[in-house]
């Protein structure tokens, strides 16, 4: 049975000789024009035969077509039979809307539009009177499918010098992948014979600690395989710094080598996954803060973490797959997302991509909480950023019992303000061993509630309870007695553990109003609050406003990313649009220097009360709060 | 003293801090606009200060400059004196004509606009308010030096990592070369301190025999060195079909080592004689044949010696000198001439650019002969060419007698038609050991102006001449006795080696007739005929009309271009915007295939005959042929 091939979007389908091609471009998904309902009357489902052979009545037709569009083999779809594999090019106006391909990427909808595309071409062999040149006639034969024109497309010399055997060992038949680079085209393979249902790309979050790829077929832009690793370079150093005190000292080669490694290591698991050969792989799109991605391509960051803390380059780029090391497509590309700043990388762009809010012109603020933490304000006229360190507390560290999330960490804790009767809940269900950022914020806003704190933190030892103790150093709230832990020993937070917790809210705050102010805009102007990264998916929302770590607004309005580095490399790997918008994106932000603004260090100390000096920014809070006292008052 | 350097042409003076800058940019060769003469009135001479110290009191010449100005640097170089070394921007509008700088090359006249550029700027360090990336600030100084914008430069990885070093280890000072693509701008070099006074590119005619190298300074355009080498690829086979036939058998790995070797050995002669490194050369443009330029790439040429007679590409290639194997800066590029066909080669698309027959309206005719001719016919609307095998007898070859253009061949001959005495004239004088092509067409034509042969070539051996007599299988006349010769024995030409030379002449002159009859054009059309190739600098051109080797044009539109693909090669050096018009003209030259022409054949035959069988198309020859019969019958 034929298969016949609609193009542009290559299409395929197997039918019999009596089906018609408007039968068969139905069975393939497309929705034909077909007014007088298929019985050759009224012109309206119009295709152009482009290669194989069918049957179909040039003359009885004629009256339908002009000159040209007969030269250009065209037919009434209702009325061609296929005679054998075929291919037919279906003009946009015979379809009964545009067929373009809508994606839902993790949320956010994109067009199906990838830089990459493979042509399968019957190439017309040589005669004495027509003796072109066989770069010539493939790239006539790619135009002719829709493709872009011979003079736009960049041939390596790779290719060229396996261009003649291939065309000919393969009797004219062929597959030439093609990319769409920022300048122009480049054809990155040739194959024998028909491969073009084999398209794949990946997108790559390129973590600090862990490395994710998600393996997508390009014909339907579908996942078909994820694979994480964790980043190799942890052997060099667990947080960036010492990576790139590591790379001052030993050189970057190392560093470069594990960074390619890790990545590797999660493309081969996503391809595995799937049943693809790496091999077939024609791309990677790949967003990663902007050290990361500097060592990725061996590119020193040294000047990153000293002052005036410059990149070497903050665009995107787009390199081979050889060069960067890569183990896809030697030919592949590689398109990296660009920067902001230093310390907004291309994982935070991702993030805006993944928000939608550069699109929309509704305000916006995006904020990333880790030990150091990135803040982004705007839509889609104008945008302004901000990054710092928000120390490691919130991540568990410098707090006594800090943990990061894992099995036997309290998540989440409430507490009743009358009796001070706790309940925790801990990751796995586990017996708690520490207690990680999101069980500290509840924490923090529980105490505050309970008035166990005041609004700078400390903790009123005149209440008598046994959770309120004097512990070796400092005074201390008891979460979980030692007879209820897996560690044996009680569980506390102290009062540097809550003053520690409060610099950390304190820079995130101070960086959101700073760059709100620079807007001039007010928290109820902020139609939506983005968390990306891992901390937001277990947040307290409510909590999180009560002790002022981000800006009171209301709850409805705050939104778990996710990944939105992962989420935003993935749009870009669908839809290549979506990459020069990530480098109008990367240019248009505004990058404010905490380091060199003078109302810093005034809006962080505004910040180091819970949860600000200035209650009638949280009015919200207040009003919560102020019932909280009264009831425990009442107590 | 400090040196001024005048933008955006880099001219270089060094002045004393009395000069002014205006005084300074006339001693640097610009002529400067001063209708007040100098004395800061007019207004005319405006210059923008770009770096460096000079003095120049803004405030008193406010009034000439707008806001706009004065925030780019104007000043009026009447008035400005330098303090130290400084760079200085020319606006066109301060010249009194525009300077752009006309070259002759080898005859033609082109601009002087050479592909790859050096820029020295000086870096503004970043500071934290202006954290932008070393990239960004490296390009950013380069496009105010009137170079290219940020956005349009490609930066290779390569070139990336060594930027953050280079600017930091130079003092923020950097030389950076980039060199203008058919797709952009790529940055090929970045060097420390201020190398803009070295820029060097290399025209090379890639020939089957020799490659010549000529080497340029790109900043004057002037030729400084020039190199030669055999083409080592003799080693495979001497000519070209032997070449592709060894790579048939073992592959073209050898052949385009070689073909590398011979161009590293031609350009490095070059850069020797000029005492420039061969690191410093940053473009390589490249003319050559069909087949000789693919086994340069690697790309195979087998299918161009067999039918139909495909070439893999005929399009100009530009590819990084490291990817092609030339021993110059490693980023470097390298350009190659276009091809028609693949008899057509890019060394007779660097003729058609030497003669200047594709932008005059003029109608003209190239041909270049070898052991196969080529001819292109036409202006600069439209273009025709056709190839074909010559057979070696024009070279010596199939000629008993026969021998290249080397010392002791008889090139120049003259026959008394009354007594047949003869006066030869011998390469470098010696005695003659034999003829080449430019004698042997002086033998035929005065044997035909003296009645020793007829319009058939045949020997009248009725004529009683001790110079004509039987030889041992054909008739034959003496051209020199044996103790006048270097070889002991008569030197003779044969009845045989007089068709020999009939049926090539016949075949190049059927392809000139082909030509004329597709354009509808007469030999009075014809403006110019350009002799390409070595052949064209010895032969008399009366006698190659004469015998019919050529169509009939007036002795004084015969004009020979000697050596024109490495002059077609050496303009598109210096003249980038001439590259994009090479594959114009490839594109606009329609190829004849001589193979598939019916009318091939009759043409041919028709030539066979001494100068034609129509006389009517040799008006003149046919005059003085009669008048010779007259005078050598009243004798």
């Amino acid at each position: 049975m034929p298969i016949v091939t609609f193009l542009p979007g290559f299409r395929k389908v197997e039918v019999s000789t009596s089906d018609s091609l408007m039968t068969a471009a139905q069975k393939a998904g497309l929705a034909i024009n077909a007014v007088c309902g298929g019985v050759g009357k009224c012109g309206k489902c119009v295709m152009f035969h482009k290669s194989g052979r069918i049957r179909f009545d040039t003359e009885r037709f004629r009256e339908f077509f002009s000159q040209e569009e007969r030269d250009a083999g065209a037919i009434l779809s209702c009325e061609a039979y296929p005679e054998d594999d075929c291919q037919i090019m279906v003009p946009e106006r015979t379809l009964i809307q545009s067929q373009q391909i809508l994606m839902n990427v993790m949320g956010q909808e994109t067009v199906l539009n990838p830089s990459i595309r493979k042509y399968y071409v019957q190439v017309q062999p040589p005669t004495l009177a027509t003796p072109t040149s066989d770069l010539y006639r493939l790239l006539d034969a790619i135009s002719g499918l829709d493709g872009p024109t011979s003079k736009q497309v960049y041939v390596p010399l790779e290719i060229l010098r396996v261009i003649p055997s291939m065309l000919r060992d393969s009797g004219w038949k062929v597959t030439a992948t093609i990319a769409r680079l920022p300048a122009g085209y480049r054809m990155i393979e040739i194959e024998k014979g028909d491969t073009s249902s084999q398209l794949y790309g990946a997108a790559v979050d390129l973590g600090t600690t862990t490395v994710v790829a998600f393996l997508r077929d390009l014909n339907t832009g579908q996942v078909i395989g994820v694979g994480s690793a964790y980043n190799k370079q942890i052997s060099c150093g667990e947080d960036i710094l010492s990576r790139v005190n590591y790379s001052k000292r030993k050189g970057l080669g190392r560093l470069q080598e594990l960074a390619v490694d890790s990545i590797n290591a999660a493309i081969t698991l996503a391809a595995n996954n799937a049943g693809v050969d790496r091999d077939d792989i024609c791309e990677v799109v790949i967003a990663g803060n902007t050290i990361m991605t500097h060592m990725l391509l061996a590119i020193d960051p040294s000047y990153m973490i000293e002052e005036p803390y410059v990149p070497v380059v903050r665009r995107s780029l787009t390199a081979s797959a050889g060069r960067v090391g890569l183990s896809i497509k030697p030919e592949g590309s590689v398109f990296i997302f660009p920067a902001v700043s230093d310390f907004i990388g291309g994982d935070i762009v991702a993030d805006i991509v993944a928000s939608g809010m550069a699109e929309s012109p509704d305000i916006s603020l995006l904020i990333d909480i880790g030990t150091n933490f990135e803040v982004v304000l705007g839509n889609n006229e104008w945008m302004f950023a901000c990054a710092g360190a928000a120390g490691p507390a919130l991540e568990g560290g410098e707090v006594l019992f800090g943990m990061r999330a894992n099995p036997g960490a309290i998540e989440k804790v409430s507490i009743d303000p009358a009796t001070l009767d706790l309940r925790c809940e801990t990751i796995n269900g586990k017996k708690p061993v520490g207690i990680c950022g999101s069980g500290l914020i509840d924490v923090l806003a529980e105490l505050l509630r309970s008035c166990v704190i005041d609004r700078t933190g400390r903790i009123n030892t005149t209440i008598s309870h046994p959770r309120i103790r004097q512990g070796e150093y400092f005074p201390e709230f008891v979460l979980a007695w030692k007879d209820e832990t897996g560690i044996g020993k009680d569980i506390v937070v102290t009062e540097n553990d809550i003053k520690n917790l409060i610099m950390s809210k304190a820079s995130t705050l101070a960086a959101c109003i700073i760059l709100m102010n620079q807007a001039g805009i007010t928290r109820e102007d902020i139609k939506n609050l983005y968390f990306a990264g891992g901390f937001g998916n277990y947040i307290n929302k409510d909590n999180a406003i009560t002790v002022g770590l981000i800006p009171e607004v209301p709850v409805d309005r705050i939104i778990n990313l996710g990944n939105g580095a992962a989420e935003g490399a993935n749009i870009a790997l669908i839809n290549r649009k979506m990459r020069k918008f990530v480098d109008d994106i990367a240019y248009r932000i505004g990058y404010v220097e905490l380091n060199a603004e003078p109302t810093f260090m005034d809006e962080y100390t505004k910040g180091t009360f819970l949860p600000h000096t200035d209650l009638t920014l949280f009015p919200m809070v207040e009003k919560s709060l102020e019932l909280c006292r009264l009831r425990v008052e009442a107590k």
